[in-house]
């Protein structure tokens, strides 16, 4: 069964925040539907490649020689094993492409760190 | 060098109907903007699902057993081999994530066939 997906509907199902949600899945990839708010933890991803597309907000990204602020329809794509930290001063919501095999934490484990996320 | 993408202004470059420029490429997939008017061809893709992601505009996509009717903020996941038909009665923009295999007309080899595409 073939069906789509509202993103807007599927945030309003997101209640936590850092709290990343499955939207989709295809080729070993994972749409993932997220809010925002606060400082996240800097880490990276060894092996994958993820891309951050905003959907409302506005979404810093610190990287270790630049600062990215995203706003919405905007989007980056952060290349394995760069470090970054999210940081939104208000809440955003965002939409991920990545590996199924990513952990949003990367290579930090914290008390942020989800695993086993919950399907939309 | 990390740089963001307004998918807005990536939109503004293309002037052609069904010709999918690549935004960006992560895990071996591209991402890719177009503009969609009109009746495309039916066609599939063997090995690749493809995901349709509405940045404005209404986009039908005929399924030999259904139709979907997409609007702004919704998504679709096409899997691989299932034959689709994507309509647009007025302009669409899409955002689609693919692998970069991926020929827009899939297994069918028709004037809309678009292969070397463009890097907005």
């Amino acid at each position: 069964m073939i069906r789509k997906v509202n993103v807007s509907d599927g945030l309003s199902q997101i209640s936590e925040h850092w709290d990343p949600h499955i939207a989709g899945a295809l080729n070993g990839q994972h749409v993932k539907l997220a809010k925002l708010k606060g400082e996240f933890v800097w880490h990276k991803h060894d092996d994958e490649d993820e891309l951050f597309y905003i959907i409302s907000g506005e979404l810093i990204i610190e990287l270790r020689d630049n600062i990215l602020t995203l706003k919405e329809g905007e989007f980056v794509i952060i290349p394995r094993g760069v470090e970054h930290r999210p940081i939104a001063k208000d809440e955003v919501h965002v939409m991920l492409f990545e590996p199924d095999t990513t952990v949003n934490t990367g290579n930090i484990e914290t008390e942020l760190t989800r695993r086993n996320l919950k399907q939309l």
